[in-house]
């Protein structure tokens, strides 16, 4: 069965804006922290100078704050490929489904667009994907491991993660997961990622990804020559 | 002014416990993470089971699904002398009050026990510190940077300091920090933390600590001899 | 082809035992750098006093000198499914070979143990692996991007990479790594790596690994049965 | 006494810039990392293919090479101030002399050049200093502590300690500590630490600083008004 990315905020910090601000406004103040909570997590008319001071943190590069808030993804039908990439993020927690204990009885796994757009190589695609499940059972029938006999499953295969990033993280994370030159899976694992955390974290998040969005201009030596225009054009997927 | 420790829990992961439980049991699950969520984080009747499954994965050391929840404290009336012993735990986040910045125009300093239970020892150590506080006064008034001015203040001085921490790394934290052979200060700031995450996280904190009370014998090539007995006698400050 | 897994010493901080011990020393002596390491980092007459220090060091748990080396190892031929454990250690480096840009025209792919010994199923594994290639190349000409035809490729797909860790990580790996709970692959990995690092920082690596053998007793919660009975047990490969 | 900062480079990885080369090349290859070994880390003929390689990494923002050779600092006659803001640096390791465990019997200490320059503010510091170590060793003679005894001693009181970075992390700390706007003595520790590296790995520290030096324009928000023009004019210091 094809799968769908799904993703999931499981968790975050509550009020992950006013954590940030009251943090930061330690560093520079001689007041209380209980002061700078009063003054940063408090009511929505607050909201303004709120999102203000953290534009302001974001501009300067004072990035230590935004580390003390963090959100925690479900995040379920990516490949293998996808989750192979992601783990290399090292400031981060994961918990994965493992292929070591789990049996992969139902095939699950993902189909890029390029094969799905081309019947012919759809066609080759699950085959092949179906003959290495095949295998993957025949082997397991024969008494090897399941941890050994699913060196024959592909790439493609599904998997499931629990990913907890800081928002300075985040940030680092989309910057070069968003960009165009990013694979498309983990492209758009990360705009998923993105539309959750804006919802929950709209000053924090106002403004993310690749240097054609927040610095205005590709700051890559190879640009893609396709630049996005604004965050509306990042987080709407072509 | 004497400065006391202040510990305040400022922010954390919402129903830690739950978020652990659910993303360990994703790894040796074909379930989805809904249902996982739905097993683990939910209403009173679950605390049971969720307790006895996080205990299994502290005995059996698979620790990296704690990782997923953080807890913010808020700390003031430490001194100068404990932050930089706190700051060395680098699997960690801080926002610490400026020396550089904020002019230190009231002295609010820690002073030992050792030091209290002393009339001259006390004595000693006050007129030092006014000395001290005098000395940066006047270097301020003479022109002397206040980034510069602070080289005269001693380690007793205060500091506030705003440390985010994900539960495997408090664990850890707390193994090194509570055993006697740390130092008063930072045992204390350790213990008022763990009074604090053992409220929110009765499941992930219910043992915590130095091997005497982890393990029920002490580890150390050194020991101190006067190993705790239970998780109340190490709460109960001397 | 099937791959074996190659592990070549690239580079490594000169003097291992000596920047260890001079780095322990500082933290505990008034002396200068330049004595401790004169003290621990010259002759053979030294070696003695210098590893006799840090085994009390290992001993003691005062692991943060150990960081001050690293060692960087080549590896080639291991599996896809090998080095997606590998990279979940995070605190480490790695530079992995691109299977989005470099084509992967000869197929060359990992046989676990369980299949090599059954003629069954190294029939069908190798068919399996055979197919998906054929797959592979199929897509890339039907037009496919080689970071999409991949996705038909195998877990056992050989890969080649670079990993640097410092002693006190390369510890922490091979306690977990070499344990027999792990895989077989990357416990061979780790056993290789082991037999390196030892001909360079003997004093280092003296003891190293699972419980059974670093501390004379299995301290996991579900036992394999067959504890390490000492080093030469542990690096002589059933 | 007053101190003076001594920086020694003590290990480092052999072949800093072959090794980058090495493993960046891998990523893109399908050469055997022998090959690119042999290529890469070869010769003095190599040197100038060598550091064009390693300028154009960097300058796309391929950071992660950079992380497998590390540098190994040990650093004398800085203040406590100034360790202080050194260890925030958390991708990185120290050793440090611990003012725990080691009697501060004679006066050491870092007079900043704002003090030294008014001969008022000096005498006054540095009676202020006396003082503070007076009081020291008057509480050890009356039982207190030396852990709680040094609660007295000011921050301009000099420390000792061994560092480790990666070439990556180096980077990261240049540019942030040779920044104006940093105070004066992590800038001058910061670029002796520079002048060491830049001597053993000319590719990968051929420029590094503050974005005024390495991206030709200053990209902070309250810029210090008086950007270096060239890496001379950085590492001669004023």
């Amino acid at each position: 069965m094809q799968s769908d990315v799904k993703v999931r905020l499981m968790a975050f910090t509550p009020s992950p804006d006013g954590i940030v601000a009251a943090a930061a406004g330690l560093c520079y103040s001689a007041s209380s922290v209980e002061d700078l909570i009063d003054r940063f997590k408090g009511e929505k008319e607050q909201k303004e100078q709120r999102e203000s001071f953290i534009k302001k943190l974001r501009a300067s590069g004072h990035l230590s704050p935004f580390e003390h808030v963090s959100f925690t993804f479900a995040v379920e039908g990516i490949s293998r490929a996808c989750s192979h990439q992601l783990v290399r993020h090292r400031i981060a927690s994961y918990s994965q489904q493992s292929q070591r204990y789990v049996s992969m009885k139902e095939p699950g796994y993902v189909v890029p667009a390029s094969v799905k757009n081309d019947e012919r190589a759809l066609s080759l695609f699950e085959e092949a994907i179906q003959k290495a499940h095949e295998a993957y059972k025949a082997l397991a029938e024969l008494g090897v491991p399941l941890e050994d006999a699913r060196y024959v499953l592909p790439n493609a295969w599904e998997t499931k993660i629990v990913v907890t990033m800081n928002a300075r993280e985040l940030h680092h994370f989309f910057s070069l997961r968003l960009c165009r030159r990013a694979q498309w899976e983990i492209r758009n694992l990360a705009r998923l990622m993105l539309s959750e955390v804006r919802q929950v974290a709209p000053g924090i998040f106002d403004v993310a990804g690749p240097s054609c969005v927040t610095k205005g201009k590709c700051e890559e030596t190879k640009p893609c020559g396709k630049p996005y225009s604004s965050m509306e054009d990042l987080l709407c997927w072509e």
